[in-house]
């Protein structure tokens, strides 16, 4: 299969049928037609071979799991996913591994109603940057920025499971079955971000660690974060772990692709509703409070102490 | 310098006091406000060391660079540039590198009139994605398909300088000051193609060597297209090498960034005005005929035949 040959047949997978879409995979640029009264929500993210994934992931999740933390980041605005865009460089064409990557990404990309609307093949080691556009009512995206003294902290679903999985890797340990799902097949929170809109003062996702992601509300809310880590979400499999080895996990880990948001503590109330019509489990994990930074606070009251920055592809 | 602190620093460069960009860098993602009565146009571009560049392009050079081509895509579909997303991955933190690389994106950014919204930055070998959106009256935009024989085969500017450098550097050989130029500073034909709505039946950028793209017309079109050779312009740089080899170069060649479009016949006229008010050179080359493929004819009515199909990434 040559370039141009990839492209048709990338272009015959991704089917589009949509009267917004101008025009698709095809041209110099797609078209798009983004409705009068929505305003467009863009974001980027590359995944590299030996950084982000390596040979352990097969082709089909890392399909998926390109375009799923590329969601997560819409979801973490409150907008509803529309168009994507794919740019993949391949050492060579394995035609068996580019199907089975195309079929996880489109995959996911029907079902979240998710258009492959272009992108870019080329030569070079194994890298994925996907660009994932959103719409969203106009002044209505939620941001890191609008977190207040008093509001609540909340996450979905679980966290650590990424991160177990994660530190399994690096020892060269088979991760279990359900910290395998979490890391390589997580689930952009879609409807739970759409839901907030309105409701939410703040929201991020969490994909270098909830204390670094949280710590990025904080500074850009220009306030402080108070986390008890009694109550950080823990999973079955993940509770057979002395607490002080998880909560590393569940601080630091990364790749949750939850969502972390805050609300006001007056709408606590709000939360219960939404668990119910969303099936997602969210779990009030601390609060914010003048000041910056974030503390961890043991259930015993005192300071749990971690490195509190999160991934970082370059520090100092 | 950290990865959050390059983020900022990057942010910072970019500047923005634009009324439509709701939200820049520093968030999950960015927020635009699409004008209602204009579509969005859209296109990514990834550049790999070892690939499309090596160490000899200058840091500032692969700046400038990895946005003009990006930029030429949305110039051939006729819209005006507003928006780019910059994902970069580097195998260390250079910060005289990256202050370069940044000085010649936004300085071509500025110039240009787009603003830096967002991207990534990231761990592994050395690699930029560009993802540039621009605007067009619904309906109007430039595409590949709508050339009809008869129509008029036209190319801006000069063929064959970036091919001969290209030549040039796989032998490693020093290209001269204007191949380099035309390789390295290629320049965005923006006005040039925001002029040609209404005008031009097809328009393509000429990334892959003027047989590909103007092949990728004649595809799109379904019906085939006449060069002669004698016509394709040339730079006085190229006119001293013997016509068959520089023919090579200019239809083959790859990476001028040109616009190669067609016009009806009738329109040949409008050609004049345009060249003076843009102050760029259009030279007809050839006409659009019934059938398929590129046929090249010399100047004494003999066919020219070389390889047809243009850089592909991957070959059969």
């Amino acid at each position: 299969m040559g370039e141009f040959q990839l492209i048709e047949w990338i272009r015959q997978q991704a089917g589009s049928d949509d009267s917004r879409t101008i025009l698709g995979i095809g041209d110099d640029a797609a078209v798009l037609s983004v409705p009068e009264n929505q305003e467009l929500v863009i974001s980027t993210d590359t995944l590299n071979t030996g950084i982000h994934f390596d040979e352990r992931i097969s082709a089909t999740d890392l399909g998926y799991k390109s375009l799923a933390v590329s969601l997560s980041d819409l979801a973490a605005m409150g907008s509803n996913p529309r168009w994507v865009l794919l740019s993949i460089s391949l050492p060579e064409i394995n035609t068996a591994w580019i199907e089975d990557f195309i079929d996880g990404f489109v995959g996911l990309a029907k079902t979240s109603g998710v258009t492959l609307v272009g992108g870019d093949t080329c030569a070079g080691s194994l890298s994925v940057t996907v660009t994932a556009m959103g719409l969203v009512n106009p002044g209505c995206a939620l941001t890191r920025g609008g977190a207040r003294p008093g509001d609540l902290v909340v996450v979905s679903g679980t966290l650590g499971d990424a991160g177990k999985a994660l530190s399994d890797l690096e020892m060269n340990r088979l991760p279990g079955e359900s910290s395998t799902r979490a890391l390589y097949h997580p689930v952009p929170r879609i409807a739970l971000g759409t839901s907030l809109v309105g409701k939410a003062s703040s929201c991020i996702d969490i994909s270098d660690g909830l204390l670094a992601d949280l710590g990025h509300i904080a500074k850009a809310s220009t306030c402080a974060a108070l986390v008890e880590t009694g109550l950080l979400p823990t999973s079955s499999g993940l509770r057979k772990y002395p607490q002080e080895r998880r909560w590393v996990w569940q601080l630091t880990g990364g790749e949750d692709y939850e969502l972390c948001f805050t609300i006001a503590a007056d709408d606590e109330c709000q939360l219960a509703a939404l668990e119910k019509s969303l099936d997602v489990k969210l779990t009030v994990i601390g609060q914010m409070v003048e000041g910056s930074g974030i503390r961890c606070v043991r259930p015993d009251g005192e300071l749990f102490s971690v490195e509190l920055d999160g991934y970082q592809h370059f520090r100092n």
